[in-house]
């Protein structure tokens, strides 16, 4: 980049447009394949249904969906949700519950309201992109805790606690972005154990909770340590991206001044779009579309499995996903994944070298993240074929 | 406050959640006349001309504007904005228009991008409460330019920029927030030329362009210095507030980093709610429902001030709004605006106390805002009434 212009806070020296740009407008070509992103497949969409539940709300609520709204969010929604989360072991109140402009804004309120520049806090190494990128905004020293087939080392969580003044830990505990890993319930325990006991805070990031295709459900670490846990989930998978909506549950004082925080930022989520969600929740809707979206990400994850199985050129490793959105692929020592990407672009592959998913820019070199649910099934198949070659070519 | 939580982070020292929370609690109580917040009356929005707009989207464009976008924002929208603004003066192509998630996240991310612990800024003195909120979550110091019935002084601006390292100045050059002044053409030519004399940046916000109850539309501050002025428009005012859309044409290099910064804070504007804004502007609708807006407010306008004049006590002024959402009160010296405000909001009348719209705590004691676009003409006299009683008790 050239010089820098002098009005620039500092923070911008961490913010690096071009990377995620060259991606996007690299998804733009025509014919192109992308494993890159974190997109939801758009047959997956509701779409029906979300036109007939919009036009309901403004035939019935009219006007009050179009005007401003409370920060906290639109209160039969945050009711709604109160309810909903209770499967996953979490027992709030609606008022416990605010609505943001997607998972991300709370991210960033969460991170606004803990961070002073210089502070410590913790990630699992390696972490969703966009969440560094809001840690880093706020000039976080962002520490790495080890994470392994079975999700973050709970051993290694203790020594960086030990280590370090943590603000806090920020882990996705179910089908992590970017390894599609989960932590077992066993270190689920663990891992609340260590929080309860030493006082400290976690980021339980959970937008995947609902896309399991194997197994069975694990309660979410905001069970076993309520008090502990600023707990974020969303309705960009199960719902629509493009509404942009999240919500969050988090112990007092920290969820008064997230929404206080908000105020000043996205002021609340889309009014008529919360409205709608609460329809699509209430009404039964969500249940009954779930299943068909859950299938249709199986298969997809199926496909990626066994023909990443069939293809993958030896020295290389894959995740073993029960869920979620993404495969994470381990080369040998020596494999350049920001080759292999570029091999792949020219051949209208896409996907994300592993590096930009840790903190410290030296690891992560030989890994990637491959997507699976935007795709159709001939479509990975014939993108991971192209994708092998690129992968043998970058050793 | 109670003692403080020592995880959170020093910039919450300046986030007092608790004043806008009370005030937002009292508008919900049945029966309540409110001048206390800035929103658009709900009989103003165009609920069918949007329920059509957003159900011709959702069959036309279907999962498509229910997918993820980008954070620049939808194309279409873009390109419509760019000739929107044209008769403001603003030459733009659409790249770089850019929609954010309502023109408040505009705030943040310039504000982000540009403010580090301790740097210095200006505002006029009094100005929108929100924005002051962004540049204290930023840790800025905050410098105040005197302002009269004809906006910012130019000459205080010159002397704020000589005596502190400005980062940049934050204005509201039209129907300004809170007190519906306009920055006059004779000053809006001297504020650019002294921003481009001093290659100095400004940020005009200016949601209330399209409000003009009387006299004839000025050029943006933005037209005279084009490449010296970070332009914020809304959506809030003519579409709907709900919707959180609002837009940003900033000369690069802070166009780039404004976007890349939301990246990781609100990712986009809600796309559907793009599309219908889209097909709003471009279908004419928006040209075809403004007049009936302004003629709502300008009656509302007139209603306010005939009733001011007619019974604000002794040594009380207002402001003289030729368009916009507020009035400006100005009491005597040792008149109380929060005694009064507490007085008034017993007889179920709102406003807020003008102390808030200052960045120094301990200016605007005896002033007050009045919004006058949300209440009907006999609520806006009644409450006058108490009002005026309210006023005179606390002298």
């Amino acid at each position: 980049m050239a010089k820098r212009h002098p009005l620039l806070a500092d923070r911008t020296e961490t913010m690096n447009p071009s990377a995620i740009r060259e991606l996007l407008k690299s998804l733009n070509v025509p014919g192109m394949i992308s494993g890159a992103g974190g997109f939801p497949a758009a047959d997956s969409f509701p779409v029906e249904v979300i036109r007939g539940l919009i036009d309901k709300v403004l035939r019935e609520k009219g006007a009050a969906v179009l005007q401003y709204g409370i920060t906290e969010g639109y209160p039969p929604l945050r009711a709604a949700l109160a309810e909903y989360v209770r499967e996953r072991g979490i027992c709030c109140s609606p008022e416990e519950v605010c609505v943001s402009t997607g998972a991300q804004t709370a991210i960033d309120a969460a991170s606004k309201i803990l961070l002073d520049p210089g502070d410590c806090m913790a990630v699992e190494a390696p972490t969703f992109l966009a969440a560094l990128n809001v840690f880093r905004a706020y000039q976080a020293r962002i520490i790495a805790v080890e994470s392994d087939e079975e999700g973050a080392i709970p051993e290694d969580l203790e020594r960086v606690l030990d280590a370090y003044p943590i603000k806090f830990t920020y882990l996705i505990p179910t089908f992590q972005n970017p390894t599609g890993r989960t932590l077992s319930r066993r270190r689920r325990e663990k891992v609340a154990e260590i929080l309860v006991r030493r006082g400290a805070l976690a980021v339980e990031d959970d937008p995947y909770y609902e896309l399991r295709y194997r197994g069975e459900a694990l309660p979410t670490l905001k069970s076993f340590a309520p008090d502990n846990v600023i707990y974020l989930g969303s309705l960009s998978k199960v719902f629509s991206p493009g509404m942009r909506l999240g919500y969050y549950i988090a112990p007092p004082p920290f969820q008064e001044f997230m929404t206080t925080s908000r105020q000043a930022v996205d002021v609340h989520a889309g009014h008529l779009a919360q409205a709608a969600a609460d329809e699509y929740i209430r009404g039964g809707h969500l249940k009954a579309c779930l299943p068909s979206i859950v299938e249709l990400y199986r298969s997809r994850l199926e496909t990626m499995l066994k023909t990443l199985d069939d293809c993958l050129p030896e020295g290389f490793a894959r995740s073993n996903p029960d869920g979620g959105m993404f495969v994470w692929i381990s080369g040998p020592a020596g494999f350049d994944a920001v080759k292999a990407q570029r091999e792949a672009l020219s051949k209208k592959v896409a996907f994300v070298p592993g590096g930009a998913f840790f903190a410290d820019a030296s690891r992560g070199g030989n890994t990637l993240r491959l997507n699976f649910t935007l795709v159709p099934e001939d479509k990975i198949r014939e993108g991971l074929a192209i994708l092998a070659e690129a992968l043998a070519s970058a050793l």
